[in-house]
C-alpha cells in the first residue's frame, strides 16, 4: 500500500460540526479488516418509520454489497433500517463467498438490533478480489450494537476511510411547511477509485418525514447534478454507494412540492462531492469546467467530461500552465457537436480565445495569472444552443502516480 | 518545453535500412519554425503518374493543413505529387490566418516543382493557436527542390519528429503477380499526443501500380487495425495525419484480390504503430491489451480501450503490480456487455481470473514476473461471443507527468 502521509492542500481547515438527526445513531470499531490501529467498521442504525433510499454504481462488475443493496432497496418496511460499512476490503470479485460474506456480516446485525434482513444495508470499500474477513466483522457487532450513539456520526466519517487524507461531511438546515428539518451527510472517496479499488461511499441523513419514493426521486435527481459531476481520474468503481435515510424525528412532512428542501440535500450533496474531488489522489488544484452553449446538455456534459478526463489538459494544470489548446483537443476529441470558429474559451473570467483563434486581448500572463489559484473554472462556450453542464475534477500530479505505481500490492 | 533526453528504453536498436522506392524523392531542411539546431521540414515529391491515399483525424477541431489534405485527397491526377511537412507548429486552432499560411507553403512548392496545387499536400506538427511562420519555410522551398533525393528517407524521418525520443521507419517487400514490390514509410508520434499537442504523422510509399480507390480501401482498412488500435492517454490531436503514395515505378500491378500486398501494408502500418506506443511519453512498458470472447468486435473494442485507457491499470503497470482487480474495474466501467463470472483474465500465459474469482492455480509471484517483463500481454476473455480486439499501449509515470507539466508553456 501507498503510504498517505500529507494531508490534501485542498481540505478544508476542519471537520464541520454536523448536528444531531433525531432518530439516527451511530457507533463504530476497529476490527482488524486490513488496517491496523485505526476503526474500519461503522453501524448507523434508523429508528423505526424511517425510509431509505439509494443510488449505487452501473460498473458491470459490481461487488457483492451493491448487488445485496440494490435487492433491498425500494422495500417499505414500519422496521427501523441499519448501514453497516467496513474499509479495508471491498468484497468485490469475490465470487459465491462474496455474497456469503455479505449475508453474514448483514444477517449478524439484523439479530442485533432485532431487524428483519432486509433492512439491513452493507457496504464494503478496499482491495478487490480477496476474501472478506468477516469474521472478524461479525465479532465486533453486539459491542457496536451496544455503542449506538446519536453523536456518533464524525467517528463513522473516520471509519469508512481509505486513501482519504480527510474525513468528509457536510450538513443544512431549512425550514419548511412550518417547522426545522435537519440533513447531514458523510462520504469517503480519494478520486473516483483510490488504490486497491476502495471507492466512493456516501450516506446522508434527514429527520423529516418523507414518503419513500419522494425521497429516492430527489435523490436520483441530487446525485446526477452532483456525485454524477465529479470525475478525479475517470475511472468507476466497482462499490460506488450512495444510501439516504429519513427518520421523520422532526414531525415536519416534506414532500415533492417543497423544493427547498430539495435544494438543501442538492447543496450538501455538492459540498459531499467537491470534498471527494479535493481529496483526489495527488490533487493540487480543483478545477470546474463549465460548459455552455451546447446543442445539448447532454453535448455539454460530455465535452465538459472530455475536459475534465483528459491527461493532458489535467497535466497542463498540474504545471500552472495555460495551455487553452489542450482543451480544444478535447472539445475536438469528445465526439459531440463543434464548431472550431465559435468556441469561446475562458480562463475565469479571462476570455482566452474566440472565434477560432486566440483572443486579440489575451496576454500569457493573465492566464499564468489565473493558473496560479488553487481553485481554477475552465469556460467554454460551443456558440450552438443551450445545453450546459458542470464537472467538478483536479489536476493529475506526480502524487498520483506515486500513491498509484509508486508500489508493489 | 520539456527536455527529452533519453531515448526510449523500448525503442529499437536502430533505425531499419529503408529501401528506395522508386519515383519518391525526400528533401529535408532546418527552417527554424521553433526549433534551433536541427532539421524541422521535409519534402517529398512522387512522380508523375502517382496516386496519393490518406486517412486523417476526426477531430472537430482539426487542423489547418489537414482541413486542406481533406479537400484535395481522392482526385485523380496524371500529375506528380509532393508532401511538405514542418515539426514546431502545428497550424492548429489558428483561424483565418491558418489557411493563408497553409496556401502560401503548398503554393509554393507547387511552384517549385511544377505542380497543380492540389496536388501539394501539407501537414504541420507542434504547438498549437501560435501563427505558422510560413515564411521561413517558404524560404526554404528551393534549396528543398534542388536535394531532392531517393535516399532522403532517413534525414526525412528525423525532420519531423517533436518530442519523440527516435525516428520511425518500417519496410517490406513482397513479391506480386510476377514481379516484387516495395513498401517503406516513416512516422512520427509520441504518445496520441506530444507536449503542445505534437501529434502522429506517418508517410508510407510503394512503387507498386494500384488504381487510387484501391489504394485507399487497403490503407483504410490497414489504418482501422493498426494506428486506429494504439493509445497512449487517450488524447486525440488535431493534426493525425497518414499520406500513401503508390509511385507504379516497379510495373507491378496490385489490386484488391492481392491479399499478400494489403497483409505486408499492414505489416508495415502495425510496425510502425508500435514504434509511436513504444515512444509514447515516459513508456517503460509496451501492453497488449488482447479481448476474445466479447458479444461482438465492437464490444472487444470498447472493454480493449477502457483497459488500456484506464489511469489506474497504466499505473499499475508502470509499478510491475499485478493489479488485476483494476482490469475487473476497466471492463465493468466500460459500458459494454460483461458477465463477472464468465470472465477470464490472463497475464501472459498466466491464467489470473476465472469464474469470477481469483484463479486456484494463480500465485502473486506469477503474476509479479510477468509485469516484470519490458512487454505485456493482458489477455481477457469474456465467455460471450466471438467479438476480439487488440489494443496496443504503454504505462503510466511519472515521466508522462513530467513531460507534460513539469514546465511552463
Amino acid at each position: 500500500m501507498a503510504k498517505i502521509t500529507a494531508r490534501s492542500p485542498l481540505a478544508p481547515e476542519a471537520f464541520p460540526d454536523l448536528p444531531v438527526i433525531r432518530g439516527v445513531r451511530f457507533a463504530s470499531a476497529a476490527a482488524g479488516v486490513r488496517y491496523a490501529g485505526r476503526t474500519d467498521v461503522m453501524l448507523a442504525h434508523l429508528a423505526p418509520g424511517s425510509v431509505v433510499a439509494g443510488t449505487f454504481t452501473r460498473s458491470a462488475t459490481r461487488s457483492a454489497p451493491v448487488l445485496d443493496c440494490e435487492a433491498k432497496i425500494g422495500g417499505e418496511s414500519d422496521d427501523g433500517a441499519a448501514i453497516i460499512v467496513n474499509s479495508g476490503n471491498s468484497n468485490a470479485f469475490t465470487g459465491r463467498s462474496g455474497i456469503e460474506a455479505t449475508q453474514a456480516v448483514t444477517g449478524a446485525v439484523a439479530r442485533a438490533l432485532g431487524l428483519p434482513e432486509a433492512r439491513v444495508f452493507s457496504s464494503s470499500t478496499g482491495v478487490i478480489g480477496e476474501p472478506l474477513p468477516w469474521q472478524r466483522i461479525v465479532a465486533r457487532i453486539d459491542d457496536l450494537a451496544a455503542a449506538l450513539d446519536e453523536g456518533g456520526i464524525d467517528g463513522a466519517a473516520q471509519a469508512i476511510m481509505t486513501t482519504d487524507t480527510f474525513p468528509k461531511g457536510a450538513a443544512a438546515t431549512v425550514h419548511v411547511n412550518g417547522g426545522d428539518v435537519t440533513i447531514a451527510g458523510i462520504a469517503k472517496g480519494s478520486g473516483m477509485i483510490a488504490p486497491d479499488m476502495a471507492t466512493m461511499l456516501v450516506y446522508v441523513f434527514t429527520d423529516a418525514a418523507i414518503a419513500r419514493a419522494d425521497l429516492q426521486a430527489m435523490v436520483s435527481r441530487a446525485t446526477d447534478r452532483t456525485f454524477n459531476c465529479i470525475t478525479v481520474d475517470s475511472d468507476t468503481s466497482t462499490s460506488d454507494t450512495l444510501l439516504m435515510g429519513a427518520t421523520g424525528a422532526s414531525g415536519v412532512a416534506v414532500g415533492p412540492e417543497d423544493t427547498a428542501f430539495a435544494q438543501a440535500l442538492e447543496d450538501v450533496f455538492r459540498d459531499l462531492a467537491q470534498q471527494v474531488v479535493k481529496d483526489g489522489e495527488g490533487a493540487t488544484k480543483f478545477v470546474t469546467v463549465a460548459v455552455t452553449g451546447a446543442a445539448s446538455d447532454a453535448d455539454a456534459r460530455t465535452h465538459a467530461l472530455s475536459i475534465a478526463n483528459s491527461p493532458l489538459v489535467k497535466t497542463a494544470i498540474a504545471g500552472e500552465d495555460p495551455n487553452w489548446g489542450r482543451i480544444v483537443m478535447a472539445i475536438g476529441k469528445s465526439g459531440a457537436a463543434a464548431d472550431r470558429d465559435r468556441l469561446t474559451i475562458r480562463f475565469g473570467d479571462v476570455v482566452v480565445a474566440e472565434r477560432g483563434w486566440v483572443a486579440e486581448t489575451y496576454r500569457e500572463e493573465m492566464g499564468a495569472a489565473q493558473m496560479k489559484r488553487p481553485e481554477i473554472t475552465i469556460g467554454v462556450d460551443l456558440g450552438l444552443g443551450d445545453g450546459r453542464a458542470t464537472i467538478w475534477t483536479c489536476d493529475l500530479t506526480h502524487g498520483y502516480i506515486s500513491i498509484n505505481a509508486d508500489y508493489r500490492s
